[in-house]
């Protein structure tokens, strides 16, 4: 590709996604990583943000792009720059590609007549992202159990993009997997694959056999009563965005180990997660004609 | 469960449904077998129709129900029902459970305000028939090939249900399979399951390092262009229903062996068809209240 | 590699080693397989044996080498040519490189003063042959079973090659597996995989259950009283050569299906086991410095 | 089993086997765990270890049963055991169970008239093991490295049992993986599990592009050449056992990060681990006719 990208603070992911655009043959300007960001020679650096601007015709900004609603997410850096006058200060032919954009920067754009597209809306980045999650949670089970996976009785709840790749991840590694669903066409496809499914209306009857419970339902699914079930020596681990589907409170009274663990691709894997990002980057500038 | 089928026509597979309603507990009677067809003891076999349909809450009727759009899809008996009789000589309160209900059957049920239900539509079972579906691939390509499936190069072409049981159940054979896809989304999964993924746009170039293609598409994918880059010893398996994915024309012409592989689950594993259309009259006799 | 080898008699599969070694860079003579075999155009065809020996390093006899003791193999040609007279027109820097060589063609070459190695005791041939041989039973299986793989509950009788690689497809089939084995660390091993370990002194208590029984060991495993167990509607495939693992009398009048394959890799697979041969003569090749 | 057993001394793991001897029905005394051990109600503890010695048949010595060669290894307790009074103690009808039985021991044994028998050496146990070890390295690659596994390049150096096991997971999670062996049935097997093969004299050359070693052959396999060709951010998990297989001087000298990875299975499943002593010492107990 002959485009040319400015990477626009955030963390070492950012980083990892300045270099390897400039690795796929991009010219990349970068700013906002602090004073001496590691950044692979073919990339350059700018201290002045407006100056890094000068030709180049997409604007990567991190994931998430603000964590304030007002300023770039610049956790490197001492500065503090307002996306207002980064999209003011830019030119008609330059666009946005920002993570997990919220209203008020969407009015902003709006605002300022910029075009912004959030990467972290593209189905194929979510879809690459469930393997670093699954792997993350893998290593989560591994390292806060005394047992070994093999063997270990596991319960997946939700069967969307996570469950699936968690459940036959587990599978492979040798665990006994119980996968739980709502459709009748969802227990099918749990069935063939030879995990057990269980309708979601049941797991309580399935709970107190278990080792190791997986939630990736983002809504109260292991509710006071449903904990009541969790055997004493075992390991919860919830995967789902806020609010999260497990009575936290509830966990804590009843003595359950709970972990919930959020953001796991940029935790356990930031180069792989770094990856998934840039391509997604390419594969948008390329539909978008930047 | 408590009701009471009648089973009406069919081939073995219907035999099988009969036989196994009983063995699950249901009241069964049958009718249209011809003289003496293997059905168990539990089920009460009727000479003559009017009176298998006493005290029946639920006809069911073969897949295909009908051949002709008129008469019960009978082939092991020389007697010919029509499905206007039946519907006449059912009570309010009885229903017909069908596979491949055309619109002409439907509207026979209308006119004589008979609730009917194609069980053929039900997504759980056209999951399950991928499984027989599959082995019957899998078993064709190893009959027609003179080389081992493992180490072979697979194509897949479409992944729906059938193009991604196929995939995974190709490569934990030890193929290398390929798979293709047009949404960007599902070629990330296919990615992540370890095959390689093409876009359907892209297929040509991979074509000609095929051992094995496997269509799965029910539209004109092999046509005379990527017929003629698919190599002499290569073997095409079409999958798709009609009008098929092949140029079967052309492809008889450029000598090109491709078998149109179509109903493999009544073929290749009639006992587990059966079963997967039991498994699928309980559900909908359950959801119905029958 | 710069040898010279003479392809003597056989069927398709020596054929195909021929054109295989000359694909491979070799120079290949080759005789025996009758007017117009399908050679390809580097491979030199010879009418009279006595040519073709010229300049060659290693003479590659069939598999089996010989049906008789005392000529070599050759179904596709009317001649027959005695072994004895070969080995007498060889130069002392001529080797033999044949499959199955029997006590008395050993004792030929003996005699001739002629070095004869076995490729078909080759280690690396017998790991590669068990592909080909569990393809060949799988295909069978689903041939002649009215059930599909997935789901259903196979035994395997033994645990060297065949029965772990077997074991492992019909597991990645999606198969309920039961392996048997003798020693402790086996059934550890069975165990690990994620199938059910039998001792072999308790397979009878695991037959009645099974679908499909795979015999792996060539003495009677299945004998009589065994047999008396096995359901009426279960298949047995017998792998084992010869006595086989199974009392066929005892069977037959039990009428329980039995199928006997022997050889699998030549009738199923053809190319890929003329591959596997060419791949060992290579090595034997090097390492005897030919 | 209406046997009777003295566990007698050791860590966590060995408590764990005293609740699970009672698990399975054993009278259990037990010995050695200093004040407070979390033994289960079925399990007798006693505090002076003579009184517990009192109708037992076998004693059960932790693994390793000694670090000094003198005295029992008692970690949790403060009281130290000489082995030599324990073995006087005894009658002639008890026998010893012990792991990692060293050769002052054996002979202790032998002056005293006490049987002895090793568990760590049986075959079933050393199988077992491989599990919690190769997840234990699992664990490991994910903590240290900041790719997923699915995806990354793996070399597995050796193909003994955990070679093994380890390359099937590693595969299974979507690694890439390369095994070496030196044997070429053993390649024959790693190419039919769908793994590259290396040639253990070759692995220089496939070194350059992995980006975890892992090493199981007990003796030096990656000198300093060796290492002189590892990528600056691979990673080098060594799972043999002393003196391990890799130059750990050089590694350093050349800034490689190698992790020394000894007793995993206490370590990272210490629950697996009490399970496969447990079941062992069951089968020994049976074989000896404890």
């Amino acid at each position: 590709m002959d485009k040319k990208f400015l990477v626009f603070g955030g963390d070492l992911r950012q980083i990892n996604v300045a270099n390897m655009l400039a690795e796929y043959g991009c010219a990349v300007n970068a700013c906002g990583f602090g004073d001496t960001p590691e950044l692979s020679a073919e990339v350059e650096y700018f201290d002045c943000w407006r100056d890094a601007l000068g030709g180049v015709s997409a604007v990567v900004l991190p994931l998430p792009c603000s964590t304030d609603h007002e300023t770039v997410n610049m956790p490197l850096s001492a500065e503090k720059i307002l996306i207002a006058d980064l999209f003011q200060a830019m030119n008609k032919n330059q666009i946005i590609l920002a993570g997990k954009v919220t209203e008020k920067v969407r009015q902003l754009a709006l605002m300022y007549n910029i075009y912004i597209a959030d990467y972290f809306e593209r189905e194929e980045l979510t879809v690459l992202n469930a393997v670093p999650t699954v792997e993350g949670a893998v290593q989560l089970a591994m390292e806060e159990t005394p047992v070994t996976l093999r063997g270990s009785k596991c319960l997946v709840l939700g069967y969307g993009r996570i469950g699936k790749l968690l459940s036959k991840t587990l599978y492979a590694l040798g665990a006994d997997v119980t996968a739980s669903a709502r459709k009748l066409s969802d227990l099918a496809w749990i069935k063939i694959q030879g995990f057990t499914a269980a309708q979601t209306s049941e797991i309580a009857e399935v709970i107190p056999a278990c080792d190791i419970i997986f939630n990736t339902i983002p809504c109260i699914v292991l509710d006071e009563s449903a904990l009541a079930r969790v055997r004493p020596d075992a390991l919860i681990i919830d995967l789902a965005s806020k609010p999260g589907g497990v009575n936290f409170d509830a966990a804590a009274r009843l003595g359950i180990k709970v972990i919930w663990a959020l953001s796991l691709p940029g935790k356990v894997a930031p180069i792989t997660a770094g990856r998934i990002i840039t391509d997604t980057l390419v594969n948008l500038a390329e539909e978008l004609g930047v």
